[in-house]
């Protein structure tokens, strides 16, 4: 293999695959990247046996051929080469990376050590552009379950049902529902790991370029263009989230989203201190008081709102109003309650593309 | 104690002095940082009992009195509050923080149980421009010891000697050598914890404006003018560092600084595998050679220089190399070597204020 390519495209090439490297595995292969050099392109793909990544770039190849170098090495080297064309080379499992004056010569890996990607028959049954799935993916993935108790709650739905397209997550005391208009009559409901969507998300470019989705049984596909990202998909069925959310309310407040963050912000300050992340809310006619407490001291806040129905004292987890607010992408919400120890709903005032369901903490004096 | 001040103002006072708040201690007052309001200033002040530092600001007082509060806490509320004006009072041993619609009510400590910081009769013997004392200390403080063997090292010297005034650092591999011009006829040798001279040097601007300082036998004063820096200074003698500095040389070598920078840097990829830093120099009569190896490969990188005398092949730790070279402020300099066991000196090629000292490693086989 021999092969002439500008250094800053050798090194994006680099940092979008090396999101699928392993970097705590007791297989070393999976720490590196495949290069595949043919035809005047390269392919380098990594993968850690559940999220595959392959690009695809041009160089002037001289010599066909392949081999496995180990990616965090690799990546630094390339980082710290001149802005220049950089050559590489195999001799035997060795690579040579030469660059003006700097020449490395590295232990690599033979390629057919390297495990193969899945094979997908693309059928490209859904298309997206890119700036909306990077957003279904912030929107979502934050209320996903951290620990593995219940494997299927680490990922995130993907559903698609009468031309809507819906990201659910949900970790057992909130649940994020982002939705959009697809235009597919495939119906479909499949978890993706969130490990895969959080890679993903980092590759995805604020642009309306399309993204490509194809499904088969137990694997994802995402085709980019010149990249491919391929995933296994969680086993299991995932929770009935329908049933789950309220389609009534008792109260209804409108308050501005940036406000209510701040409010929340500040009064964790002091929750976080008293290790509980407590905050209550006092929702009265023109303004929801938001307070906590702990050995540090206390904070009361207030927030105006315009309220429907009576006001009503609740409390939650500062943590999961903080997660919501920060990424919903609207200037005014509702919060829509029902009683102190329902379910909050949190949606957008200007769109019905988002809700986000939180339960209360129920106080033993609810004062 | 009642007082008005703008929040930006309360925050910058507050990222002044907790530099020196402790976070670890078993002395919970030394957490805080001491509020005391009079006459339409504001003084706070912070120690951790080595360092102390006072800041003064303007506000509005309406009710003279002091407080201590917790730094951390304080510091986080004041910058999650709106750009506004803030109002603060106690009431007790508590201190009530307002500013628009949030009240935070804390739990503060009585001033009286505050360290006193040691009174010094100013007399401002030397003064110094804020960017040349920074600078003096970035080009040295990174060749102090990082261990605490010999106390000593982990301070930088300041040392006034016939108009002249030096930043000395050794942690007996380098040694690393700052002078400036003073105007001040007073010679003294006085050795300042490392660990002072860092936080100084982040509240000092890039800005000819003078920082006045002053000794006493145990302790050093820096006027800011706002701002007032105490330390207390290392006990015990300096090393007599001028007689480890060798005046003569038998090559002396003439190279860009980048280009040996980021040669090093990259050799240094392969030195760090090999858990040694260790690197090569095979110096030519019109290049470096800089080479390395590990289990993982090799690398060599070639710099031009301008050769006075024979070449030399010789080997450094790559570390003691790339923190002079990433600090030094000069184009081009002269590496001067005597033979492959005694140590490099590093000069700027334009200036004599600036000496580094590395000593080699000594290899078995010398190839």
């Amino acid at each position: 293999m021999k092969f002439y390519c500008e250094k800053d495209i050798i090194q994006n090439a680099i940092n979008t695959v090396q999101k699928a490297t392993s970097t705590k595995t007791t297989y070393p292969i999976l720490e590196g990247i495949l290069i595949d050099a043919k035809d005047n392109t390269l392919k380098f793909t990594a993968t850690d046996l559940d999220l595959g990544i392959e690009t695809y770039i041009n160089a002037n190849v001289a010599e066909e051929g392949s081999i496995v170098v180990k990616s965090s090495l690799f990546g630094e080297i390339i980082r710290k080469l001149p802005d220049d064309t950089v050559m590489i080379e195999t001799n035997g499992d060795n690579i040579i990376i030469k660059c003006q004056k700097s020449e490395f010569t590295l232990v690599g890996n033979n390629y057919e050590e390297f495990p193969k990607l899945p094979t997908i028959n693309e059928n490209s049954m859904y298309e997206i552009s890119q700036d909306v799935l990077k957003n279904m993916i912030r929107q979502t993935i934050f209320a996903t379950a951290q620990d593995e108790t219940r494997p299927i709650l680490t990922g995130v739905l993907f559903e698609v049902k009468d031309g809507k397209l819906s990201f659910v997550a949900l970790d057992g005391y909130r649940l994020a529902v982002k939705s959009c208009e697809i235009n597919s009559k495939n119906n479909i409901s499949a978890v993706i790991p969130g490990k895969t969507l959080n890679e993903i998300s980092k590759i995805l470019e604020i642009s309306d370029e399309k993204v490509k989705i194809t499904f088969t049984p137990n694997h994802i596909l995402f085709n980019l263009g010149n990249t491919k990202i391929i995933s296994r998909l969680l086993d299991g069925e995932f929770i009935n989230y329908r049933q789950i959310i309220p389609d009534e309310y008792n109260l209804r407040a409108k308050v501005k989203t940036n406000k209510l963050l701040d409010s929340i912000e500040r009064a964790s300050l002091l929750a976080r201190e008293g290790k509980t992340n407590l905050i209550k809310f006092n929702i009265l006619d023109k303004q929801i008081i938001v307070t906590s407490n702990s050995q540090m001291g206390k904070v009361n806040e207030e927030v105006e709102i315009e309220l429907e129905g009576q006001g009503i004292k609740i409390a939650f987890n500062s943590k999961y109003f903080i997660d919501v607010l920060r990424t919903i992408d609207s200037e005014e919400i509702y919060l829509e309650f029902s009683t102190s120890v329902s379910p909050c709903l949190v949606k957008k005032a200007d769109s019905n593309d988002y809700i986000y369901l939180v339960l209360p903490v129920r106080l033993v004096d609810n004062d």
